[in-house]
C-alpha cells in the first residue's frame, strides 16, 4: 500500500523506516515544520537524515501530504485533547477521499470517537487504532477477534513511565521525586511529566477500549474517566504493600460501564505487577475466561508495528 | 455465515452452541455416528440434548455434512497423527467445493502443511487454524499481524494437563502418579494421558507454529521436532529447583529452525511460569520485543471461541 505519514516523531519516523520491510511504500511524510511528497516513494533515510541534520522533514507545507497520493493515511502527530485537532481534521481530509487512517494519535478515538465513526460510515476508506492503546500489544484486534458483545470487562497497566517509577519506588525503597528524576535522566518520563504520572495517558486508552466495547450504544471521552495519579504515592505505602506481598500499580479499567484509573494494591506475583516499563491488559471474555497480553507499551519501533499491524488488515482498493 | 462442524465433543459442540451469538447459521452437525443436515439451520439444543439422550448426532450419514450447504466447515473431528485423516479429506473436499475451513484439529496442519496449503491455493477457500494453538489464545493471528518474517521465536507452555501436573507436584510435594490420578480425578487429565504428559500435543502446537513461521520455506511434522514428557521427573527435581528460586515446567520451543519440547528450569516468578491448567506463549519480534499472550489453552467453549474468531476473519462470499 502507498502510506503518507503524518508526525515524524518516534512513531512517525519508525513507521516509514520499517514499511518497506512490510511491502509498502511511504508516498509523503510530513511534520509542522514541511513535508516530503513523492507518488513513486520518498526517499526515506535520506529525508530523516535530512531532518536530523537540519530540522524539517521538508520544504513543501506540511498539508501536502494530505493532499498525496496515497492507500492509507497514518495519522501520528501528538495526542491532543479537546476537539482533538489537528488529529482530526486529518482523519475527516483522509476519509472524504475515501482513504484509510490508521491512528498512532489518540486523540480523536478518546475525545471524538462518535464523529470518527459518523464520518468513517459515510467513506470507502475504515479506520483503524491499534497502536493507540498499549503499543505492541495485540489488544484492539484481540477485543475484535473475540467480538467486543463478548468482552465483559478490561483492566491493566497502560503507562510505561508510571509502571517504570513504581517497580522503582518499590524494589530501591526510593521516593517518587528521587525516582521520577532518574526516569527523566533515563528518557523514561517527560520532562513535563504530568500525562503519564497523573493517569491522563492511560485514561485516554481506557477511554478507547470503552468506546471499542461500548460500540454504538455510548460514546466515552476523557471527562467519563475517573482518574487519579501516582505523584502523591508515598515510599511508605509501598514499603506496608511489601510486607503483605503485595505492590501497587497504576492500573486503568474499564468495567460496568465505568472507567476508572488509579492506584490499585495487587499481589506482588500477580500477572498485573509487570516490571519496568512493561505493560499488561487482562480481557474477561464471556466465553473463553481471562485473557492476559503483555508486551512493550510504548517506543517508536514497537507502536509502528502496531500501526503496521493495522495496514496489514485493511483492504486494498 | 453458514457453518458445518464435523465433530461433536466438547469443540465442535462449543461452537455450534455459540455460533447464533455470533450471527452465524449452523448448516450441518456431524461426528462418527451420524449428521444432522438443514439448510436453514438446524436446531442445535435439540441435536444436542438427542444426542446425550441417545448417543448419537443424527440418522443421516456422516458424509452427508460434507455435502451440506456452509460457507465454511468447521473441522473439529480428533487430531490424528501421519496422514491426519479423516480431517486433511474433510479438508480437501471442503476445498474443493471453494469453502473456506476452520480448523480445530491440528493434524491436518501439523503433519500436512504443506498439501493443505497447496489445496488452498488451488481454491477459493481459505484454511484458518487459530484454535489449534493455545485454545482462547490469540497466537496465530498475533504472529500474522506482526508478521511471520518479524517474528524470531516463539516458546510458551502449551499444554494444560502437563501444567497441572507439574503446579500441583511442586505446590504440594507430591509425586507424578499421585498428582497425575488426582489430574484424572478432576477430568484435567485424560484416562491415556499419553498424549498429554509425553509432550506430543505441546510438540504439535509447536510444530504448527513452526510452520507458520517458516512459511513456504521448509515443512515441518512431528518428525521434526525434538520431544520430551515429564513423566519421569522426580518430585525431588521440584524440590530442588524450589530451593534455587526456580520450578520446572514443560516448554515448547520454535527457534532457529529446531522445534523442541521438553522441561526445563524457569524461575518461579517468571511469566512463563504459569499456574494450574493455564498456558503462555512468547513470541520475539524483531522490532517490538517480546509479546506474552497468556490464558486458558484448551476447553470446549474457550477453543470455541478461537473458532468463531476465525470465522469472523473469513470474507464472506
Amino acid at each position: 500500500m502507498k502510506l503518507a505519514v503524518l508526525g515524524a516523531g518516534a512513531v512517525g519516523r519508525s513507521v516509514a523506516e520499517l514499511a518497506g520491510d512490510y511491502g509498502h511504500t511511504v508516498t509523503a511524510l510530513a511534520d509542522s515544520s514541511g513535508a516530503v511528497v513523492d507518488a513513486d516513494g520518498i526517499d526515506v533515510d535520506a529525508v530523516l537524515a535530512a531532518k536530523e541534520a537540519d530540522g524539517t522533514v521538508g520544504s513543501a507545507r506540511p498539508e501536502t501530504a494530505l493532499e498525496a497520493e496515497y492507500d492509507a493515511l497514518i495519522e501520528a502527530t501528538p495526542t491532543t485533547l479537546g476537539d482533538a485537532e489537528p488529529g482530526f481534521g486529518h482523519v475527516e481530509a483522509a476519509l472524504e477521499r475515501d482513504r484509510h487512517v490508521v491512528l498512532a494519535n489518540k486523540g480523536p478515538v478518546a475525545e471524538r470517537y462518535a464523529d470518527v465513526r459518523a464520518l468513517e460510515r459515510e467513506s470507502a476508506g475504515e479506520v483503524l487504532f491499534e497502536a493507540t492503546v498499549g503499543g505492541a500489544m495485540p489488544v484492539l484486534s484481540t477485543i475484535d477477534d473475540f467480538d467486543p458483545e463478548h468482552i465483559t470487562a478490561a483492566r491493566g497497566v497502560l503507562n510505561g513511565t508510571a509502571n517504570f517509577i513504581l517497580s522503582r519506588m518499590a524494589a530501591e525503597g526510593l521516593g517518587y521525586e528521587h525516582v521520577l528524576a532518574e526516569a527523566q535522566d533515563l528518557g523514561v518520563a517527560e520532562a513535563d511529566p504530568t500525562f503519564d504520572v497523573e493517569g491522563t495517558d492511560a485514561a485516554l486508552k481506557c477511554v478507547i477500549v470503552a468506546n471499542v466495547l461500548a460500540g454504538e450504544r455510548r460514546e466515552y471521552t476523557l471527562d467519563d474517566a475517573t482518574v487519579e495519579g501516582i505523584s502523591s504515592i508515598p515510599g511508605s505505602a509501598l514499603e506496608l504493600a511489601q510486607e503483605d506481598g503485595r505492590t501497587i500499580r497504576l492500573i486503568g479499567e474499564v468495567a460496568d460501564g465505568d472507567v476508572r484509573v488509579g492506584p490499585r494494591l495487587v499481589p506482588e506475583n500477580a500477572a498485573l505487577s509487570v516490571s519496568g516499563t512493561r505493560n499488561i491488559v487482562q480481557l474477561e471474555t464471556e466465553h473463553a475466561g481471562r485473557l492476559n497480553i503483555s508486551g512493550r507499551g510504548a517506543g517508536g519501533p514497537e507502536t509502528a508495528s502496531a500501526v503496521l499491524a493495522d495496514v496489514g488488515r485493511l483492504p486494498e482498493a
